[in-house]
């Protein structure tokens, strides 16, 4: 296979492949949302009908009805070929706020080269567009590795049904590579080997005060006033300096080699474009660590959600029964999920406001950040296809972000994970008005055209 | 006039008194909602119609067609006669969480004495209750002061409109005593007058940070999270020990003097009823000061809201555009508004978190607390009346809770204010289930019909 076949291909089949792509956005698969089941039960069978036309034996399994299910398909090979297993995800985030999205999030919209919808990118786009790929490659009749395909339903709330299963699928899953669909080019725009990702645990906590809502002028100065613990609460977790404030939080941090170091930072990080893009210079986190760092070396503890009392417009008096925050806390090798948690519990513990009382709820997420060597056969076939997408070659990153299953099926089937994606900063991922361009789409294609064959 | 005779004309006429107390109670006069608007203004011509039987001559004034009006009632006497002017509110707190209440807000539901509806209490049932009570006086052909009357639509947000229009009218209102149908009896159930009052502040402080959500995890360790900002800047108001660490902020306060310090705290505070009624020790507040002083003589900052980013079932992993807090500070003499306001701004510019910007709106209430002599010729009148109420005879309180147009009232019509009101703690005004007993409405009704007599 090359390149220009797969473009010509693609540019014969265009109109098919979007029309099926936009196929799969139409299904609001919101794997968090118990009301969004049927949707996710719905996507996967359409997903299965996809992979049957590829030549796949499908399964849908689920330990629980109450779950979206595991997509799980095989597609044979001459005896002692490689074996490659592509993960990736159907769900995807909740769409509020609602209201600022310029289309439907569940109509694909195409404007100025891009498809907006939620999923376009993250992670329906990703994997799909790379199984168009290999349709084109086995249309070409290329040779190709053993294939086995992981596509799971709740990623984006914790992958509970993958996790619960996975040591089950061990076998039905074992591979020589794991192929990870669901990561991003470089900044620049050069595409990349991701070889770092964060772990992240997830967790809600929530302080209880009074029965009901207290007159603030009545009870102010007597009761012990949850919103205000919250933030006094959140506020303990970092240090003036940004840095993170739980003892034993930090336990056991690796930092990056020179190499690494080398890899992270070759591109360097420009401020500026930042703030264009975002809106914000890159203040957060620790001082005086570089940014690159603090995003992909460190961990870190953000507040997602705050909540509590009054809202509306004006004012209202009161003070108010309970207040929560919602938070998420990305974790870097070798820090072990078990003993930051305990670390967090203790610490919460330790500096409740008086007179409230603490909950700590809605605990997912347990797996521990890893990083991937850069100099591996697997990566160096993966780069050399990279290095023809680009004049400037492939890039390796370090990711803040977290896919946290990954870890577990590397440690499960055996297979060498092999992390490369499409996705870049104006996507918007997780927010209102998510889009995938069809550049990337096609970039994204041409991977999955080539890559198959390569690992046969 | 006498107590027996008023109650046997309250037994007399109890359906008709209680129909038209569920009359005015069923207009949903939120005053800060200005959707409810037309609420107002019809609850406002129900009052003018009640008020022409009792033979007032009443207008509704507005500066503004879009604010709820000023109910002005004016009731003649003859020469050199006192003059009282009545101050209420017509006006109720929101009703959300709509869902805790068991009946609904608007429909006043009779249960084991109780009457529940948003205002029950707050203000409609005090000085309701107390019109009645009038209206026996005259029915019985008591000898009557000139009595005035201004109701307002606006107490719970800000009390706008008359602040604006108080100085016209200064001369219209005239009096030689205001009294005020707005407060509560003494936690032990002594009917009580009021001989304090905590001033009030309210606004918004709120941190903009991303253009849009940002995923977390991509972000994480970059971008500044206003959630997390918000917290941090909270925080800050307060210190270790729960005094308010806003520099400047208790610049001028007076403590209570030893006659007022005894009077206060002669009932004592039973820690352990309170937490009964509320859930919650009284652990708010200035460690190692008395619970009556925290609340009666020390201003406060209170958390009336705090809100930014997700709050939805599971996570979602997102670094928010921005988070706000909903503050109120009550005040205490000599507290000046206008100072502490300065204090709290320049605090709030001091410690806006990095990256993040800072917006201070939503600004209202600049009215300072006071007190009132506990030995004038009125407050005696007043004590011997509501001494027969109760053997254990009448209280002096000081609430912490604010009525900020009363300070400006009575600098501008030259009355001696008087507040007498008949409220409890299980009335939970501003909350849902706000409600009166019958009880508490006929020694309101009392009242009425005592003071405006003995005033004569």
């Amino acid at each position: 296979m090359d390149k220009e076949t797969l473009d010509a291909w693609f540019a014969a089949h265009r109109a098919a492949i979007l029309a099926d792509y936009h196929a799969l956005l139409r299904f609001p698969s919101i794997g968090a949302d118990p009301a969004r089941l049927g949707d996710c039960k719905a996507c996967a069978e359409w997903i299965r009908a996809f992979l049957d036309t590829l030549g796949f034996s499908v399964d849908l399994v689920s330990g629980d009805p109450a779950k979206p299910p595991l997509v799980v398909a095989e597609r044979p090979a001459r005896e002692a070929a490689r074996t490659v297993l592509l993960y990736g995800h159907y769900d995807v985030q909740p769409v509020d706020p609602l209201d600022q999205w310029e289309t439907p999030p569940f109509e694909p919209t195409e404007r100025d080269g891009r498809v907006y919808a939620r999923g376009a990118q993250d992670d329906k786009g990703q994997w799909f567009a790379l199984l168009q790929g290999l349709k084109a490659a086995i249309a070409c009749g290329a040779d190709l590795p053993a294939i086995k395909i992981v596509l799971e339903g709740q990623e984006e709330s914790g992958s509970g049904v993958l996790a619960d299963l996975a040591y089950d699928l061990r076998k039905r899953l074992a591979a020589d590579v794991l192929l990870v669909a669901d990561t991003g080019k470089e900044a620049s725009g050069r595409p990349a080997i991701v070889a770092g990702l964060r772990g992240v645990i997830h967790f809600t906590v929530t302080l209880r005060g009074p029965k009901y809502d207290l007159h603030s002028g009545q009870h102010g100065g007597l009761a012990p006033n949850p919103a205000q613990g919250i933030a006094a609460l959140v506020a303990t977790l970092h240090n003036p300096d940004g840095s993170i404030a739980v003892e034993g939080f930090c336990d056991g941090i690796v930092d990056p080699t020179e190499a690494e170091f080398a890899l992270a930072t070759e591109g360097g990080f420009d401020e500026n474009a930042y703030f264009e893009e975002v809106g914000v210079y890159p203040v957060g986190g620790e001082r005086g660590v570089p940014a690159i760092v603090r995003n992909a070396f460190r961990p870190t503890i953000e507040v997602n959600g705050i909540h509590g009392g009054y809202g509306g417009p004006g004012s209202k008096t009161v003070i108010p029964t309970h207040a929560f925050a919602k938070l998420s806390c990305r974790l870097v090798p070798d820090q072990s999920p078990q003993h930051v948690w305990e670390c967090l519990r203790a610490h919460f513990e330790r500096h409740c406001p008086r007179g409230l009382s603490l909950e700590l709820t809605e605990v997912t997420g347990n797996e521990p950040g890893f990083r991937l060597p850069i100099d591996s056969p697997v990566t160096r076939i993966a780069r050399d296809i990279l290095d023809t997408f680009d004049p400037r070659g492939a890039a390796f990153t370090w990711e803040g972000a977290s896919i946290p299953i990954v870890a577990r099926l590397r440690d499960l089937t055996g297979a060498a994970p092999l992390l490369v994606g499409f996705g870049m900063q104006e996507d918007r991922i997780h927010c209102p008005n998510e889009s995938f361009s069809l550049a990337q789409f096609q970039e994204a294609f041409r991977w999955g055209g080539l890559i198959f064959p390569a690992l046969a």
